[in-house]
């Protein structure tokens, strides 16, 4: 049905007739001239309409947001402030809006967080909450496209689990038929089990869910777990990767989305290697500022804040105490006390965490024990080390965290189309 | 850590050293040579061991699917049969497997689904195993392309929510916090939503779920969707973009999966479009074959195999009855019995529904009366059609039942890495 897009409307020539589908944002009627200015999802038009023109009493009749399709003409001399113009012949409207709307989409009329995402379908029509998720779009194509380059192989791993995937307590219960099993926090086990497998690099991007009490600016019990994993690989490995993955995915949305880099805090391409700063290299930084860090603990807020204001955007803190990290997280060589573990952080904020992991099927059964963990629950998950599980190494990345911080937004809420917190499950 | 392949090998010249790593898949030991099989992701290579080397009395040890790190030369000329060799210089035993193995790898023994799915780990070492999901990744990968090249966002929406998308009774419960809400049937209310908020072409990939009881060879209890809308558009446009995008999909794993040609029942790009046949020529073609086919009734699996015989592979049922087709599906412009709608077969097996959707908020109200719902319950979808919805069209494809298909799989769980069925919810 449709076949020409605002944006495009420049790069044909005057008088050619188009037909043109969107959103009736403004009407405006004069005394021997009306105006609609019409938007898709590529830009805005202004449709101007002539006094002879037999639906110009019909622009008193059209609400705002109507949907319309206009057939029309480009004139040789645009006289619209907007740069891009059709003088109508014909208009069909092929949906009327009610009045009032629930939400506006051009008033500057502040509204309530509730309110906005009760109705975020309107919501999203404003150029700036659209354009965040064209931007996690590329983003993540970006992303996906270097990790397809490497020969990574895209995998499914299950959602609805019999068992938590890292001991922990933060699990929305399923009532699957006669069982109670659970929706997956993490795919961190079963991309081991697929390195086990001998598909030696996956990655997954899907849901994730975690059950936290906790509603705060950065969180979501629903978020999208960018994954990889890589067999013979160790934390150097899957930082490159990691690096040259956002590199990659923002180079992507800067290049292809218009005004992306207005918005964005990440002006251009970012330079690789990140920078590398270690754990203790942060403790004593933050001692001799005067926190009050304690070694083997981790960094608090107050902390990374310091830490954060050295380093432009994205860096890596590695080398993380062993008592702060998952059971199967791997040890350095010379050093037990200390792992091959990283975070992504940018400025401030956690955004990935990631290891090369303990492959060694006796030495993850103690680590399990030692965090106080029953290793009869991981026996499914330790069997699949006692048959041949290379060394590897991998990240978890939240999509939306991501793409919050590049952008600079206050709120994780406004990078999910349909956020889910401790209160809200609607839409 | 790893940098050559096994694939990659015959790239490189002899005498160059080289370290590979893999799984030890056979060992033999014979009184002057020895020879390990490795296999990694990408192949096998056979690991000469001369009599002199210090590993040689190793082999003796070295259990199979043991993994192992080799360095080595390629040989001058190669001896070996599997047409790839390395005469080892040093070995590294990375992970000791145990013996017995739970599943075998390379034996003929014929092993019962359970044993398979319940060590899945050692299934996938299979070639013919693994080699499904390097297509099935392939496959979606060249969709997505198609996909994104064609101007669509992908999104991602939430799979835990507080209404049954489509009315169905077939939800899983969840426990979240103190409410009890569903997990996601179908993201089809959520991508129209998208539709109305003018994001004017969205397409996710992401896990569905439902509770049905029944347990077949060609249905998942969670398996991947892959769904796509379109506003502007009708069931003409949604079907070009399928038709394109499979054989978009199928191209790219023919051209990059090797011996996918062996295995695909599809041998080379499909030829578009895509043969149509309506609803009603099938009936008539039912009735002639004396099959008990009722107008406005479903065409059940005798007269499915009747019609796919028809065809060579893929091809589409249009115009639907209104009677069989859910509440969202819009009519005939010029018949209400008939919709708007499509299957996407191939051969006797249902691939896709999609249709062009019902665009009118009192016509949709009306509709999902007519179906004997309770519209109250749609109130937050039917809302997001009042201020101004767009025409649209759409399809959701099962991406394991579209590799199943294609390599014909006998079961559906063969396209899934850890299926969930009526019993099975483990690993």
């Amino acid at each position: 049905m449709k076949t020409v897009f605002v944006k495009d409307v420049n790069k044909l020539t005057s008088g050619e007739s188009i037909t043109l589908m969107g959103w009736a944002q403004e009407i405006r009627v004069m005394k021997n001239i009306g105006f609609i200015i019409l938007r898709d999802s590529s830009g805005l038009i202004q449709a101007t309409f002539r006094k002879e023109n037999k639906h110009f009493a019909d622009l008193t009749n059209i609400t705002r947001e109507s949907v319309v399709s206009i057939t029309g003409k480009i004139p040789e001399k645009v006289m619209s402030k907007l740069g891009m113009e059709i003088v109508v012949d014909s208009m069909e409207i092929l949906n009327r809006a009610e009045v009032p709307l629930p939400v506006g989409i051009v008033d500057e009329v502040e509204v309530d967080f509730d309110t906005r995402f009760n109705n975020r379908f309107m919501d999203l029509r404003k150029p700036e909450h659209h354009r965040i998720f064209i931007i996690k779009s590329a983003l993540l194509w970006g992303i996906r496209n270097y990790l397809m380059n490497k020969g990574f192989t895209e995998v499914q791993t299950p959602k609805t689990v019999s068992a938590a995937t890292e001991g922990g307590a933060e699990l929305f219960g399923v009532k699957y038929f006669e069982k109670d099993i659970f929706l997956n926090q993490s795919p961190q086990l079963y991309k081991e089990m697929l390195i086990a497998s001998g598909i030696e690099k996956v990655f997954e991007v899907g849901p994730a869910f975690r059950a936290e009490e906790h509603n705060t600016p950065r969180h979501l019990n629903e978020f999208t777990s960018i994954d990889i994993e890589m067999a013979f690989s160790n934390h150097e490995d899957a930082m490159k990767m990691l690096e040259e993955s956002i590199a990659a995915g923002v180079e992507n949305f800067l290049n292809n989305v218009p005004e992306a880099k207005e918005v964005s805090l990440v002006k251009e391409k970012p330079v690789t290697p990140f920078p590398r700063i270690t754990y203790s290299e942060c403790v004593k930084i933050l001692k001799q500022e005067g926190v009050d860090q304690k070694d083997g603990e981790d960094l608090n807020n107050e902390g990374l804040k310091i830490i954060g204001k050295r380093f432009e955007n994205f860096y890596f803190i590695i080398n993380w105490p062993t008592t702060v990290r998952p059971f199967y997280t791997a040890t350095l060589d010379d050093n037990k006390n200390f792992t091959k573990s990283y975070d992504l952080q940018f400025k401030e904020i956690e955004l990935t965490s990631g290891a090369q992991r303990v492959h060694n099927p006796d030495e993850l059964k103690s680590r399990i024990e030692e965090k106080g963990l029953n290793s009869d629950n991981f026996e499914f998950y330790l069997r699949t080390f006692r048959y041949g599980m290379p060394p590897h190494a991998g990240w978890g990345l939240g999509l939306e965290r991501l793409t919050q911080v590049i952008l600079g937004l206050n709120n994780i809420r406004e990078a999910s189309l349909f956020p889910r917190d401790r209160t809200r499950v609607f839409p």
